[in-house]
Order: structure tokens, then C-alpha cells, then sequence
């Protein structure tokens, strides 16, 4: 299936909830003008829908291979990644200090969701360099920054996160990979990694000149738990003081996991010091690596959001494409018995417009949650701490349609969507993983309900939604959203326990999502009828309409789980119940 | 993952849902007492746990393979289905006349279950069987059920359904394969079959001695669209007069489609009458092959309905499973800091017991279903209407939460969930299917609001809301439930359009189903106050005050989805809402 960017909408989404133009204001990122804005857009839109998108489905059917130790990706990706590499698209929102351009964190949210759009697997190679960009940027040392900011900036070299090892999953206080000093030598001031890390995200493949691995592991006599965890920076192969690469370190890819999707990614099992010669340095102080780990994870998670989002688009795209084209059966009802585009019957129109509203709303919660995000780099610490509310609503609830909207793709396909050749298959097994990674959305949902809620003695949620429900028609659906959600936010404050409250956790994340998605897209509706994005003003008042008079009732459904509380999970034994 | 079968579970649906005692005192029901009820649940359970479910993973991996005409499965699936055979269970509820038990159809839902839950895509080969039979046991001819009925009944053939080509999936009435008069000749009166089907489920292989096509097609001069449709019987060998098995008929696999699931399951492409020597046999009346087709519609709806139970069932087994074993991070909170298991984390216990409930209020549904239907069968016409309206509710929600239930166990499980060696990933990809085959769930939804809105000028509908509200306590979530329903349907019935019952026939299937299921639960939960099911006292409380407490609510959310009317999907035009 071909790919079109969604253009008009993006950059809709970036003017009315990021606020670009409001950022622009400020002297860091005076460069996020409105001409500056555009160019990005429709250049990574084009660039992704030529490159990208032509290598998904082969991604899919071939995948990621590892031969004798080198992981090797179907032809074409590598020649992709050195063109993107080379047209800067890396490069978007990196530091001006290392080659970066310094622009807005929105901007790269839609340079990322361009190319994920047309290969989610794929674009997990640039999303976690990001993550390493940021980790050296706030941790490292400038000799640090020095040796591999460059080039992971460039995109000529990528980075990984190390975190997860067998028995160390959501739990990354229980790892046991260590890290130990050498006293002298060459080396002298480094340390000695040992250990094994799965899940590795584009941990080994020939893509990028050398790989730079962030790894936590412990340092002798560490305390136990997350407290005793630093962070490393481990590069596949040594840099020389002159900036070339150098032999290899002492690391390997052991294995790749065989997965439901995101085939074209390959997912590493690494091994550390097999030989008892792979050197890292310390990132940060001494057991402060988790510290620096979530440094990071703000963004990482909005990216994973952006990821439900991406592939909504993608399956929306495809299933209107094909629901177009496909004739069967006259309209119920109608005294002309011709055939029709299936597009005309009621429920599948019903199917596409739900695919379409729920994409554009995690859209706009995309663009809302990067534009807060944007405004807390500039030293708002409202929009920080909103920021930090928005993120595990985006990352749980959009990677969530993500899988919805993928799976109605399948359905308005019948039969054929069921079969591997049409695609629509693809994006639903792609999409799978979305929920799990980066935190599973469990763990966003605690986040919200525990750290998020307490935010400011509970005021950033209350703030949030009193805005909600102002802007709101009072009777509106959006309007008893809004108070249904602050009704439980109170509850949980007030009278929940915490078993309580993580027991509710999840119905409550979506219902929140869904009313600050509902209400940045009657902003974009406003927009649109106030002349913004002419090419939208027939669309964007019938997908809204969809989305407050459909979606939003359904989450005021959740209030009854979000405060249904602990107690009747546990009423019988573990033992018992899996009996 | 082993499977356990859910015996004393099932046993209380047949006993509470289905009332086998009830049917058990019919003279054509007589030997459906408790001992015969309770060794035939066993009995099969035990059966499929040893026979079936060794097959279900390598099913997965290898799936069928078509070599030069010939369907292969892996190893281990003939000796399999020979024991199922030779055990008889393939006759439970076959008829007497032509060696069947004539049980009731409650009693082969448990059989099917049981078979399905330990190996979906295997167990389609029986369920495909039961149709064939109830065509000819219904329409045929004295001679052909003499010919095809012992040997289909005993399951040492098998059969299939011919409706899909390529240009007619929803639509059978576009079909084009044509079936030609033979005027003269050993094959007098007989006709000649030519065309192409699509998604002939286990169309072709070697596990049965014959295979006995049932093909839907159109005879020269019939009337266009569905009037002109006939049903004919194609075997794969034919048949002699003294029962042998002559010579192959002209008919061959062309291929077999590469699918998201149930690999197993040979989805064939079948090409009849490639030499124009396919010959076929009319089965009832011309022109009536789908008055003939619909016959068998309404159990095979329900079979695959007991499809989204039994994924559910193998999803929350291997789930729970996981759940108990998997040590990972200390109680939120607690003082007690040493890592438990993840059931006792609230999040992953309250998905568990959604799974569990989901899956246990579709079993308590499809019961109480198969018990109306046998009713039906008995002469009784008001409980067979209920089972007419019962069929679309149970098919739609049981098949789609038998998804849900799966991406909760892939969940469950984290990263290794996405996995595929993990196994909990094939039960969400088998699941994927039966939202589509007989009759998608829009197609469902559509059959509910228009034909079975309409029964008794809409009593049945009302009767059976009627019942629900009336066993349910005023002010009660179900109470409300059923209150909203009938809301909808009188909505529906006297105010709506026919495109806005359509528009809102999805979600208003879903919250109706879910009613349903919710009162079943509730006759089972005062069952087992009451001293039914000893070993579920504790459990079943849990799991039916869950699904009251968290899923009806949610349920009563969709209503103003249900009412939302056509309009707003036909705004715009098709055009512009794919551009």
C-alpha cells in the first residue's frame, strides 16, 4: 500500500495544540518559523513516503537476520538510513553545539512520525539514538559529548538502551550485569562490563558506522536495587583520541528474537565481556543511572506514543484505500440494487470514521504533549509539569488505538484482511508491541495515578482538567467527561488506597486520554471553521463530531472501573484463582 | 503451554445457561442425563488436552503446506483426528438415523469447545463437518443422505462449505460458478460444476477418506442476485453404488492463503471443473441453495462464537499461569521489599480477572444459547426465536472478546508476550479470524437490528430485555444495562432510519450482548450459592461480580454511540474522506 504524510493535519496539529508559533516567539527556537515549519513537514513527508515506505512490507516478510554474529536487513534500509543520514533528517532537533539544529522537540515528533508511519520498524533505528543523544547531553562528560555526540547527532552512528536482562524486566532494580573498575593501564579509569542484556532495539546491524550502547549495570559493592545502578557508555567499537574508530569491544549479538511484528527491528539479546575485555565508562555519577535513564524517558515515551499514532494513520490510510475501491453489495434499503464501494454502507463508514477520528485525536494529543513538552525546555515549569501529566495518557492510551485502529483496518478488509499479502495484517502485529515497551501501560497507568496525581499536591490534574471542562459546553459529553475524571482523580486522592487506585489505574488513564484528546481536537475544529487548513474544513468537523459524540461517552463508561478499587481482586488467592 | 479443560466451569453453564436437565426430559433428549452429560464433558476434555493440544503449537510453526495438489499437515494431526473418529466424538449430536448419538447441540458446544480450546485451527475440520451434515440431513434426498450422512456423521469424511469468489465474500449472490444440467449419460439428472471458490476452510487434505464439498452456484438461466443460487453436493472421490469410493472428481486445490492465524486450518483456493468433469448433485430445490445455506447458518454462527470462548479460555489459562510464575518487583507500598508474583501486582490481577470474566460471561452466553437453540428444536417457538436473537450477540462479542482477551495475555506476559516462542501470540492472531468468517460481526450486527428487531414485531426483543430487568435489582448496573438496551432498540424500532440502526448496530449488539451474558453470570453465581459447582464457590463470586461491577457499566457507554443516527457519516462524501 502506498503512503501518503498526512500533512495538513500534522501541521495543523503542530500550529493549534504544540503552539508553534508561540514557541518561535523564544530565542532558542526563533529558527521554528512558520516557512522553516513547512519545509520539514512536507520535506520528511516526501522523503519518508519515497524511502521508507517502499521498505516496510519486505521488512516484514524478510525481517532482521543475524549471520555469524552480523545482523543483516533486507536491501535498501541501508541505503534509506545513509539518505536520511545524509538529507539531515537526524539531525532535526539534536544540540546546536554538536551538529544538531536545535529545533523544537515537536518538530522532531513529526519528522519521527513521518517515518514511522511509513516504517514503524525502521524508525526505531533513529528513535533510540535519540535516546542516547539525550542521555550523553545531560550526563556525559564534555570529552564524552565530544567523542560521540557528533555522530549520533549526524545519525552516522546509533545508539541503544540497555536496560532489561532475563529477570530484570519492568523491574531494572533487579539487574545483575556489573561494571568494574581497572586501576591502570590503558585503560585505567574505564570499566570492565560484564553481562547480558535482552530486547535490544537495533543492538547490532551495519547501518551506522559503530553503535554506542548505554548499558546499566552495577559497580562492586553497589547497593541492591535501582539504587545501585549506574549507567555506561559502551560503543560496539573503541574511538581514538583522533576521533576514528578502533578495534571492536567485547560485545556481541548472541541472538534476535523471533516476533508478532516490527520484523524489519532487530531485537538483540546482547552479551557484554565474554571475554572479559569489554570496556565502558561511567555516565554520570555512580549510581545514579537510573536517574539519568529517566532523563530520558520523557521523550522516549512520547515517541512510543507517537508509534500508536503512526500506525493508526498508516491502517486508517490503507482500509480507506481499500474500502474505496472495494464494491459489494447494494446499499440496505435502497431501491437501486448496483453494487456499492463498500465505503457507503453504514458500518463500514462507521469503522473508517472511528479509524480516522481516533487517529487524529491521538494526534492532537501527539502535538499538545510535545508542544508542553517544548515550553518546559524553555523554563515553564507549568507546561513541564504538564508535560510530565500528558506523557503516560499518550504513551498508554495512543499505542492502545494503535492496535483499535489496526485491527478495524483488518475488519473493514473482511476475509482478505485476514490474509498475510494484503498488509493490513502487518500494522495490527506492528502495532502489538507499542503497549509493551518503553514501560508497559500498566506501569503509565501507575505513573499517572501515583507520581502524575501528586504532582504540585494534586494540582496539575486538577488544573488540567478544569481547563477541559471550561472550554467545554456545560451538558457536553466532553463536559461530564471531564468531571467524571475529576471525580475519580479526587477519589483516588482523597480516598483511595494505593492498591485502590493502581486497580483502577488503567480505566482511568483512558478515560483522561480521551478527554484531553477530545478537547485539543475542538480546538483544531475551531481552528478549522476560523480558516486554518482550508484542505480539512470538510473533514475535521465530521471526524471531531465522531470523536466528542462516540468516543467520549464511551469513556465516561470507564468511571465505574476506575473506582471499582482493589478489594474484589482480592477477595481469593492467587493459587485460586489460577486454578 | 499444557491446557487444562474447564470442565466443572462448563458443566455449570450446561447445567445453569443451557438447563440440561430441562432438556434432558424430552423423549428425543432422554440420554442427556447427568452421568452421560458429565462423561461426555470429561471424557472430551480429556481427549482433547492429550490428543489436540500437543498439535496447536507446531500447528502454528508448520501450519499446512500444499505440495503438487496435496494438503500436508504436520505430523501427528491424522493419527489425531483417526482417534477423535474411532472414539466417536465427531457423533455426539449427529442423528440417530444415520449412526449419530442425537444429543442435544448444547452437548457438541462442549465437545467443540473442548476441541477448540486445546487446538482452534484443527478443530474447524469437525466444525465444517456439522454443516455439511445439517444440509443434507435437511435437504438432501433420501439416497444422498444414505450416501454421504454415515460416513460425514461418523466423521471418516469431512465437509466443507463453498460460498466465497473472489468478487462475492459478503455478497453470496454475486457469485459465479455455474452448475450445468447433464442431460444424458451415467451422470444424467447429476449437473456439471465450473468456477472458482476462495477461503475453503480445510477445502482439501488427507485426514478423511473423502471430503463431501457442499458448493453454492448458479444454474443456466436462474435469476440474478441470491433467488438464483442452488446448492450442490461435490464430492471429492465419488461415491459408488455399493458406498466404495471411484474414481477423483474433477475438482483440486489451487492453493492455500498465507494468513495471520489459525495456520493449521488449510484455507483453500478450489477450482471446480478445470476439465469439465466436476460433477454435483442438487440439494433441495433449485433456487434455494441459500434458504438451504441459512439452515445450518444459525449453528455454525454459534460454533464460531464458541470460538472466542475457547481462545479466551487457552489465553487465560496460559496467562494465569505466567502470571503465578513470573517474579518480578516488590507490592507497591508494601514494607515488605522482596519481589512477588506479578498475579499479585493489581494491574496484572485486574487484567487477569477481566480475562477471566470476559471469558466465563461468553461461556454462561454461549450455553444459554445452544439451550434455547435445542429448545427450538423440540418445537418450542418461543425459545426458538430467543435463539435467533441470542446467535448474532453471541458470534459478534464472543469472537471479539475473544481478541481482547488474548492482547490481555500477551500483556500479561511483557516483552516475552511479542515473542512468538512464548506462545501466547498465536491465540491473539488465531483469534483475529472469527470476528470475519460466517458472516463478519457488522454483518451480525446488521442481522440483529434489522431481522431480529423485527421478530414477533419486536416482543422477542423486548421479552428477552424484559427478563434481564426484571431478574436484575433496580438501580443495579445490569438493571441500567438492559434499561439503556431496550432504550435503543424502542430508538430503534419506532424513530430510526433504516441507516441509522445500521450506523449504531455494532456498539448496540455489543452492549446487548453483554447484558445477556451478564444475567447468565448471574443465574450461575446464585447456582453456586445455592451448592451447585462446589469447587467454584469461591471463584465464581469474583469473576461475575468483576463483570457486573467494571464490564456492564462500560457496556452502558456505548449507548450514545448506538444512537448517534446515520447522518454524521454521510456529511461528507467518500471521496473526500479518503483523500
Amino acid at each position: 500500500m502506498p503512503y501518503s504524510p498526512a500533512t495538513q493535519d500534522q501541521l495543523l496539529a503542530i500550529r493549534v495544540n504544540a503552539g508553534i508559533a508561540e514557541l518561535a516567539q523564544s530565542e532558542r527556537f526563533a529558527a521554528a518559523e512558520e516557512d522553516m515549519v513547512e519545509a520539514i513537514v512536507e520535506g520528511v513527508g516526501a522523503f519518508a513516503a519515497g524511502e521508507f515506505a517502499p521498505l516496510n512490507r519486505v521488512g516484514d516478510t524478510e525481517g532482521a537476520r543475524l549471520e555469524n554474529g552480523v545482523v543483516r536487513l533486507p536491501d535498501g534500509y541501508a541505503e534509506a538510513y545513509s539518505h536520511y543520514v545524509e538529507q539531515g533528517w537526524n539531525a532535526i532537533s539534536g544540540p546546536v553545539e554538536h551538529g544538531g539544529q536545535g529545533l523544537p522537540f515537536t518538530l522532531s515528533c513529526a519528522v519521527i512520525e513521518n517515518l514511522g508511519t511509513a516504517n514503524m520498524a525502521f524508525t526505531l533505528l533513529p528513535i533510540l539514538s535519540v535516546g542516547a543523544i539525550e542521555a550523553l547531553a545531560h550526563h556525559g562528560t564534555p570529552a564524552q559529548q565530544a567523542t560521540y555526540l557528533p555522530n549520533l547527532v549526524s545519525g552516522a552512528w546509533s545508539g541503544t538502551m540497555n536496560l532489561t536482562e532475563p529477570q530484570a524486566g519492568s523491574d531494572v532494580g533487579a539487574l545483575r550485569t556489573t561494571a568494574v573498575p581497572i586501576e591502570s593501564g590503558e585503560h585505567a579509569g574505564k570499566y570492565l562490563i560484564k553481562g547480558q542484556k535482552i530486547y535490544i532495539t537495533w543492538g547490532e546491524h551495519e547501518l551506522a558506522e559503530n553503535i554506542v550502547h548505554l548499558v546499566l549495570a552495577r559497580t562492586p559493592d553497589a547497593p541492591a536495587g535501582s539504587r545501585g545502578i549506574s549507567l555506561f557508555v559502551v560503543p560496539k567499537y573503541h574511538v581514538e583520541a583522533d576521533g576514528s574508530l578502533g578495534k571492536r569491544n567485547d560485545l556481541r549479538c548472541v541472538s534476535i528474537e523471533h516476533k508478532v511484528g516490527i520484523n524489519a527491528s532487530p531485537t538483540c539479546v546482547m552479551s557484554y565481556g565474554d571475554n572479559d575485555e569489554c570496556i565502558g565508562e561511567l555516565v554520570g555519577a555512580e549510581h545514579r543511572g537510573l536517574a539519568a535513564m529517566f532523563t530520558m524517558m520523557n521523550n522516549a515515551r512520547i515517541n512510543v506514543g507517537n508509534q500508536g499514532t503512526q500506525i493508526a494513520e498508516r491502517a486508517t490510510q490503507q482500509a480507506l484505500a481499500y474500502a474505496r475501491e472495494r464494491v459489494q453489495s447494494a446499499r440496505a434499503g435502497s431501491p437501486d440494487k448496483s453494487a456499492v464501494s463498500i465505503i457507503d454502507h453504514p458500518d463500514v463508514r462507521r469503522m473508517l470514521l472511528r479509524m480516522k477520528a481516533l487517529t487524529e485525536g491521538s494526534r492532537a494529543l501527539l502535538y499538545y504533549t510535545g508542544g508542553q513538552t517544548d515550553r518546559g525546555t524553555l523554563g515553564d515549569e507549568q507546561a513541564k509539569m504538564r508535560s510530565e501529566v500528558l506523557v503516560p495518557l499518550l504513551k498508554a492510551w495512543a499505542t492502545d488505538i494503535g492496535i483499535e485502529v489496526a485491527s478495524l483496518g483488518i475488519q473493514v478488509h473482511g476475509g482478505m484482511g485476514f490474509v498475510e499479502e494484503t498488509g493490513a495484517a502487518q500494522h495490527w502485529r506492528d502495532a502489538r508491541i507499542a503497549p509493551i515497551y518503553e514501560g508497559t501501560n500498566g506501569i503509565q497507568a501507575a505513573d499517572l495515578v501515583t507520581r502524575k496525581l501528586a504532582l504540585a499536591g494534586g494540582e496539575a490534574v486538577v488544573d488540567l482538567l478544569a481547563d477541559i471542562a471550561q472550554d467545554s459546553a456545560q451538558e457536553s459529553a466532553l463536559f461530564q467527561l471531564a468531571n467524571d475524571c475529576a471525580s475519580v482523580a479526587k477519589w483516588m486522592r482523597d480516598e483511595a488506597s494505593l492498591d485502590d487506585k493502581l486497580a483502577g489505574s488503567v480505566p482511568f488513564c483512558t478515560m483522561f486520554a480521551v478527554a484531553v484528546a477530545g478537547w485539543q481536537l475542538t480546538k483544531q475544529a475551531e481552528a478549522v471553521e476560523n480558516g486554518a487548513a482550508p484542505s480539512l474544513k470538510d473533514t475535521k468537523p465530521v471526524t471531531v463530531r465522531f470523536f466528542l459524540d462516540r468516543i467520549v461517552p464511551e469513556a465516561s463508561g470507564l468511571k465505574a472501573s476506575a473506582m471499582a478499587g482493589a478489594d474484589p481482586l482480592y477477595v481469593i488467592e492467587a493459587e485460586m484463582l489460577a486454578s
